[in-house]
């Protein structure tokens, strides 16, 4: 495929292809330890594909052997620089998780070898991550001294179950792809060469196959829904997002393409068709 | 064992032998589609259930080899008739998830063959799925144009975890009873003619050894507090269930009973000996 | 080691050596059956532990071969004794498994031969689970006509999903080892000899590794913040801890000694120097 590609940015790389946008972390030389630079672009980014009406899928990934080594050390510690106690600074992986959360559309992540501390947490908020044979992953926050960033107390207990969260973050151990596979971290194990293939032949099949608005509306909701404490009131968005059903132009070519036996041509886009009712339409999503 | 069979319903089979409520699709001729009828019935089959001195536990089944399709397409559509966006129109799937939550008494769902969409989001919030070597299970939504129903962006992550749920949804793929069980979807796997017969096994187990009330309220915890975001209420509401034990004859009998080894009789119902002090009692159970 | 015994305890040991509490309860020839005694000696000794500069991480475990059967029966039923239906009484596993889930300092629990009910429930808060061959575990409180109780219906679920929890909590059935470790119950399986020893190469691994400052802020920060409904406000107590870690001497310590690649010697204690930011302090911690 021929991408077309931003060259804006210093420390990713972004570009466009088949409707499928890529991320990639690019300070190979560096491991891709994670800067404020990073932070930036990766926030610029992601909210680039998601308002991108020829982007479907995103894939986050990186130019070289490792994902991520976490945040960078280079400077002989951590850059809190521009931070403010009074104000409103936001911690540079939060901000990448946070804007991932918030998007309409499906971000594959697709790890390779070494994904540590800040350079995992930035993935925890994906809808999928795809691991390969040679991933290794920790969260060493306890053994340096220092805080879990990109909200990952909240993700990856829901990823993982507190049990395994707690290990992880208590010991700070390194761990591998089989057991990250096994807790629920990661949703498939690849060669090294092959794990980005399949979160591109991952990202063709929900776009030959799925609704733009059908997927961000399953996206938001199991992000922002499932963690009440109570169904009563995600019953009651169901029934009022139902309701208008007949009004809905996918849901009708969506029946007609499945009764019909062929493939669907869904015509509905993501943003501009989203349902307004939704409730977290116009809050947290302004990075 | 002879079961009275309730003849009013038409699209569903209701019959209570031993103690055991046996709720059944009842449109083999259409793979149980669900319908608003269906929705209707089900809804009253499973209060009258519940409010039945003689029913202790209820079994959710099929006529035929498959459990359900999910949605009736037959009319070329969604059937949203009904729906009155003004109003407080409940989403049929949603209507039988949410009415089983409600619940005092355990549902146990046997399911066999094709279990899709509303015809799978429906058995949610039963307190137990079995499925059959020949099950197939998928959550099409995004496939079809349409949303989530029966509350199961809610209930499906608190099942499975949020990456499968996610990855279900997403996709809407379909898978087998292997994967269902691996998830914890399902809590077994029976060949397709034993399935209801390990249904009902597991119905005598309880009815032999459990406490109606215990159970209740079990249940209804952890339906209802497993989502707080802190143990401390919960911490609260157990004490002042175990203060009132001097005076629950149920308590003594289950001691009793332990001490000398023999099979416990438990004296008290549902609902009439339910403790009074459960923060839900006269809340959100009206349908 | 040359432990120091605490003698003023009747029910429990309490011992302290290099760095590690011991927590055991000691009613071997009741099979350690669950008291108010126990229950007030084991709330001081956590919270002694938790207090005591020279204690870093807690081991919680039991003298004979068996951690716990439960409640003691040999009244002939559940004390209840000093209840007031009218005052803040409490359940007695409620109050050792809230003392552990308000502490800073890990706890691992090392379990071997039975632990059911009450005798199970106090560990649930616990961060680690080490299990023994000859474990076996049940929840049987639906069996005794009365009500979970430590807050189980919440922290089980957590641990194990609801799927699970909902199993062994309706039917009150016996399990072994094997089950639990698949379900993550607990953390990892030895031989009956070899669970305690295992427990204190975890605790000398912690304590070797990790800063006492990160490693109680993680653990608070997964038990108060991980059911929250949303990450956005979890962001923002990790932009508010990371901020600050310009002025905060173990990351200094941490990012130095990793850099040197030699192991670290973290300056700041615990609880003296834990952030005074965290919105839970000085709230529900007060037993």
């Amino acid at each position: 495929m021929t991408a077309e590609t931003t060259t804006a940015y210093t420390a990713i790389v972004y570009a466009v292809a088949d409707r499928i946008a890529t991320v990639s972390l690019n300070r190979p030389e560096a491991r891709n330890g994670y800067t404020l630079t990073m932070a930036h672009e990766l926030e610029h980014a992601f909210l680039a594909a998601d308002a991108d009406p020829t982007v479907q899928v995103v894939v986050f990934t990186c130019v070289g052997k490792d994902f991520s080594v976490g945040a960078d050390l280079s400077g002989g510690g951590f850059d809190v620089s521009g931070t403010d106690p009074d104000a409103d600074w936001q911690e540079p992986a939060g901000r990448c998780s946070k804007t991932i959360y918030g998007m309409n559309k499906p971000v594959i992540a697709a790890l390779r070898g070494v994904s540590v501390g800040g350079g995992m947490t930035i993935t925890l908020s994906c809808d999928f991550r795809l691991a390969s044979t040679d991933s290794r992953f920790s969260f060493p926050f306890s053994r340096r001294g220092i805080f879990p960033e990109g909200a990952s107390v909240w993700y990856l207990p829901r990823l993982v179950g507190i049990s395994k969260a707690t290990d992880w973050m208590l010991t700070g151990r390194l761990f591998g792809a089989s057991e990250a596979l096994d807790a629920g971290l990661v949703t498939s194990v690849h060669e090294p060469e092959a794990v980005l293939g399949a979160a591109y032949e991952l990202a063709r099949d929900i776009i030959a196959n799925t609704s733009e608005v059908s997927t961000a509306v399953i996206k938001q909701m199991l992000n922002r829904l499932s963690g009440l404490d109570s169904p009563i009131p995600v019953h009651a968005i169901d029934s009022r997002l139902i309701a208008g059903l007949s009004r809905h132009s996918d849901a009708v070519e969506g029946v007609k393409s499945f009764l019909e036996k062929r493939p669907p041509a869904f015509p509905m886009t993501v943003p501009g068709d989203l349902p307004q009712l939704l409730p977290w339409i116009e809050t947290d999503q302004t990075p």
